[in-house]
């Protein structure tokens, strides 16, 4: 069974007073830029620094005390490692982390910090998931997967809660809503949401391209993998395929399809720590990417992008606002 | 006569729509980091990257037609010069900006991006004041000052309003509010809105070492210079001494003064882009360095820390970032 919006209301509840309600941002300087009036759901803002948290925590919390006190696993790049780790840690349960050995520092660190065991691989020559499995075979406990997993979905969908909730009390009625893409779980818990909540804004998936796989599975109607496992600036967004579960609600509910160059991904990083004053990591910044590039027309639209995510290296912004 | 509560109220008439009503945030690992809870009102966010819009936005509406029809003279670092361009552009009014040459590039651009027309001095040898009075004689321009003016006193006071609002709504009671301080301008606005709209909450101007004109000008019960013009990395925060219409209401409300040393600022600075993900500028982030270094003790208290510029090099950036 699909998670639908009571299941995303009851993520509410339990995130209430431990997720960030994270601020929708506007600013003169984008809406000039874009040509439309663009709203910025700020999840660079939530515990973590990325929606991961809300998702994370959600699954967790389902969790039976029992199948808690054995520990969890994740399979992450870093966002949904961070997300894990501080979310396992409200429970005091353990958390391992499998993560790719180029992972971006800052979320390597940031696992650490909140408490995670990092169990480093190579993206290229070993398999994530072999090793997963024998973690949970030794200690029996459980997969939290980063996308392909009722719960984690509805936690995520509970950003599309808040993004209707704001458009209701100011009155906004945005047609297009962005959302970065990696395996879908996101913008598939955002879609359940605004499909009953705020019906006339479209949901688009924001993909780098190369790695535009849910697009052309949308396209396909069933499930297309990347060839590519590496190699795109968006460290985020690069798995390899949508998840089965985000896929059907995305596919039921008519989602759009957008893909975004590496240069101008690095371009809108550096226009948000220039002009929106935000620090944003690359994957995160995608639909940002989308409608100041001309992958996304927003030229007299209202438009809610979602930041998915900051957690960015020095040397990656520095790469950025040093790009033409 | 000094600037009051009514003249805030119609500064906030005139910035309805003009300015950004900033947001007030809170981050789950800023209140761990100082063990109080810590609100940030970000003027980062404000159209321009800092506060400075809405004093000069006031005090150039308040011009007669004439008055504004031979244009507008700023001396300024760089955030009130880009206010004032800005704020000049809304009425199609010429602007002329005298800047120091070492003023960071992004507010030199910044303002010429907004329509100034900039004039750069020497810091160290030349009199800005001097070069200011020969372009005001040959235009018959006004002079907007970036601090010592009934009008953009009121027009920064909209911040404390906004803060007075936010805390109203959310019910919460900070008994403290810390504000970066050059002039006084901002802190002195603030000062008169929350002294009838937040009378809990103590003022706290904010000072890098070196520069704390106005801690010894409040000690002394007079006005004291700085001996140093140049040389600290809060390039927004030099000026010789207080102005003496906030001085005189900060003297009267009762503000406390705290100053932070160069490397917490640069901590700060660091702090708030790794893990509240928000790009301050090292003045805009005297505050925050103050409740995160030992210059402030925010150990249960509610505290709103302005956040009040983020208008930064990327080289500053990276040597906030590469700071121990």
């Amino acid at each position: 069974m699909q998670p639908n919006l009571h299941d995303i209301e009851m993520a509410a509840t339990r995130l209430a007073g431990r997720a960030v309600r994270t601020p929708m941002l506007s600013s003169p300087m984008l809406d000039e830029a874009t040509g439309g009036r663009i709203l910025l759901k700020c999840e660079t803002l939530q515990k973590t620094g990325s929606f991961k948290f809300r998702g994370a925590y959600n699954a967790v919390a389902a969790l039976t005390a029992d199948a808690r006190a054995r520990g969890v696993v994740a399979l992450s790049s870093g966002n949904h490692a961070q997300g894990v780790a501080a979310a396992a840690a409200f429970f005091g349960t353990e958390a391992t982390i499998v993560m790719p050995a180029d992972a971006p520092r800052a979320k390597v660190e940031g696992t650490k910090r909140f408490g995670g065991r990092v169990v480093p691989y190579d993206r290229a020559g070993e398999d994530r998931d072999e090793i997963a499995a024998r973690i949970m075979a030794t200690s029996g406990a459980s997969l939290i997967h980063p996308f392909n997993d009722n719960d984690v979905i509805a936690g995520q969908g509970t950003v599309g809660l808040e993004i209707a909730e704001y458009c209701s009390a100011s009155g906004d009625r945005p047609e297009a809503v962005l959302v970065p893409c990696s395996g879908g779980g996101l913008s598939a818990g955002i879609h359940i949401a605004l499909h009953e909540k705020l019906p006339g804004a479209r949901v688009h998936v924001v993909e780098p391209e190369g790695f535009d796989d849910y697009a052309r599975s949308l396209a396909a109607g069933a499930i297309r993998p990347n060839e590519r496992r590496s190699g795109s600036i968006c460290d985020a967004l690069m798995s390899r395929f949508p998840g089965g579960i985000g896929f059907e609600v995305n596919q039921r509910l008519g989602a759009g399809a957008v893909s975004v160059a590496d240069p101008s991904v690095l371009a809108a990083v550096a226009f948000a720590f220039r002009h929106l004053k935000l620090v944003v990591e690359p994957g995160g910044a995608a639909g940002l990417a989308a409608v100041l590039s001309d992958a996304f027309d927003a030229r007299g639209k209202c438009v809610v992008v979602v930041l998915s995510g900051g957690n960015i290296d020095p040397e990656t912004m520095a790469a950025a606002l040093a790009s033409p």
